[in-house]
C-alpha cells in the first residue's frame, strides 16, 4: 500500500511542513521507498516531480523540503510497489490532458481484476493498475462530455458514478485535480484537516518539528490537508467513511 | 526567439555539462529569461521540470546542474516570450501520451496566422503558439494511425508531411521525442555534434567549463547534441539546411 498527501486551498500555500513529515514516509517511519511523486498546480501549469529512489533519499525531494513551491492544489505519494515494477514510468502522481487543463492522479490500493478495455487516447504509458484506472476515469469523462468541461456539478456527478466502479475491484483511495477542485475517494484510509483562522500550532508525527501557522498566515487563508495517515499529532483530523467521495474547492470540503 | 537543446544517445548519459553552459543564455550570456525546462526520458517515464524564472535564477536548474540525471533522450528550453505570457503553463517543454508512450516538445521561433481547428482530446493548456502546434501534430498523427503506434519509418515519412505544413506559418525550430528516437526540424538555426569513440576534450562557449570525454565513457558511448548555437568553441559542429528534417537514434542521425 501506498501512502498520499493532497492539499487544497484557496490562496497559493507552500507544502514544506506537511511534505516533510510525509517524506519521512518514504523509507524512514515507513516502509514505502519504492519511489515517490508530487504535482503542484501553478495556474493552469503543472510542476511534476517523480523519483523510484526512496523519498528520504532523494536529492529532488530535499529540493522541495527546502523550496517553498506555493499552489492552491498539490497532490503528493509515496509508494510501495504492489502491481508493476519499481520504475519511473510506474511512479504517482500521474498526468494527462483533458479539455485544455492538466489532470493529475494519485492511488492508494490495489485493485483486482480490473482489466476495462481501452479506446481512443488515454493509454497507460506504465504497468500499474493505478494508471489504468486513472485513463479509464480519462477516458469515460471524454465520452461522456465530449470535448467541452462539464461545470463542477455535473463533474462531480460523473465522478460520482464512475469512481465506484473502479472501487468495486478492491481499494481505491485516490486523488485527482485540474487545479481548480481537488477530487478524493476513500476506500478504506483517508483523513483530512482545514486549517483557517485562528491559525494555531502544530507538530508533526513524523519529525520533530512544528510551525506556527499564525506566524505564516493571513486571517482570510484556508487550506485543507487530505492523507492517509494523519500528519500531527496535535490537531483533530477528520476521518473519510469508506465509499466517501469528497470534493475540496478553496480549502473547503463541499457538501 | 527561444533556444533549444537536445539530446539522443545510446546509452544513458548525463547532461550536466551541456545543460550548464545552455542554462547561462537563460538571462546571464543571452536574454532569454522568460522560464525553462527539460525533459528527461527515463525508460518509458519522464521527469519533466518547467520553471518561469530564468535558469540561471531557478533553484531547479541548479538541482540539475548538479544532479546527473542518465538519460538516453532530453529536450531542453530557455523561453524569450513572442507568443504568450510568462507563465508556468507556456513553459517548454510540453508533454502529452500518445499510444502509451509520453511525446516531449519544445521549438523555438514564432509562427504567424497559424489557428488551426482542433477536434478531440490534444488541446493547450497554455497560449503559445508552439504548444498548439504540438497539439496539431499529435492530432494528426493519431487521426493518420489511430490507436496502434507506427513503425519508425511510418511515423518519420508522416512528420515529413506534417511539419512542413506547421513551418509554413514561419519559424519552426523543434524537438520532439518519444523517449526512443529524436526528431528535430530545423526553419533557420540548429546544429549538431556526434561524440563518439575516440573522445576528446571540449571548453564550453559561456563559461570557463572543460571536460575529457575520454575519462567518462566507453568506447561504445555515442551522444548526439543538437542545440540552437554551438555549445563548445573547440569542436566542429554541423548546421541543419533550413527546412530540414532530421531524426537521431541511438546517437546518430539518420539518413
Amino acid at each position: 500500500m501506498c501512502q498520499l498527501l493532497g492539499m487544497n486551498c484557496n490562496v497559493p500555500t507552500d507544502i514544506v511542513f506537511s511534505f516533510t513529515g510525509f517524506a519521512h514516509r518514504g523509507g524512514r517511519t515507513d516502509t514505502h521507498h519504492d519511489g515517490w511523486g508530487i504535482a503542484f498546480f501553478e495556474g493552469r501549469g503543472v510542476r511534476h516531480f517523480v523519483d523510484h529512489q526512496a523519498a528520504i533519499a532523494s536529492p529532488i525531494a530535499e529540493l522541495i523540503k527546502r523550496y517553498p513551491i506555493k499552489s492552491t492544489n498539490v497532490i503528493a505519494h509515496i509508494r510501495k510497489a504492489t502491481q508493476g515494477s519499481i520504475a519511473l514510468e510506474n511512479c504517482h502522481p500521474f498526468v494527462r490532458e483533458l479539455w485544455g487543463r492538466y489532470w493529475v492522479f494519485a492511488h492508494n490500493g490495489d485493485l483486482k481484476e480490473f482489466a476495462p478495455q481501452l479506446s481512443g487516447p488515454f493509454r497507460p504509458v506504465g504497468t500499474t493498475d493505478s494508471e489504468l484506472a486513472f485513463c479509464w476515469l480519462m477516458q469515460n469523462l471524454h465520452a461522456q462530455f465530449g470535448d467541452v468541461a462539464p461545470a463542477l456539478p455535473a463533474l462531480r456527478a460523473a465522478l460520482e458514478r464512475l469512481v465506484p466502479q473502479v472501487a468495486a475491484h478492491g481499494t481505491f483511495n485516490m486523488m485527482l485535480s485540474d487545479g481548480t477542485a481537488l477530487f478524493t475517494h476513500c476506500s478504506t484510509k483517508l483523513s483530512y484537516i482545514v486549517r483557517q483562522y485562528p491559525f494555531a500550532a502544530a507538530h508533526l508525527a513524523d519529525e520533530d518539528l512544528s510551525v506556527d501557522f499564525s506566524e505564516v498566515t493571513t486571517p482570510n487563508d484556508r487550506v485543507a490537508i487530505i492523507v492517509t495517515e494523519p500528519l500531527t499529532k496535535n490537531e483533530t483530523w477528520i476521518p473519510f467513511a469508506p465509499g466517501e467521495l469528497k470534493l475540496f474547492v478553496d480549502g473547503m470540503p463541499q457538501s
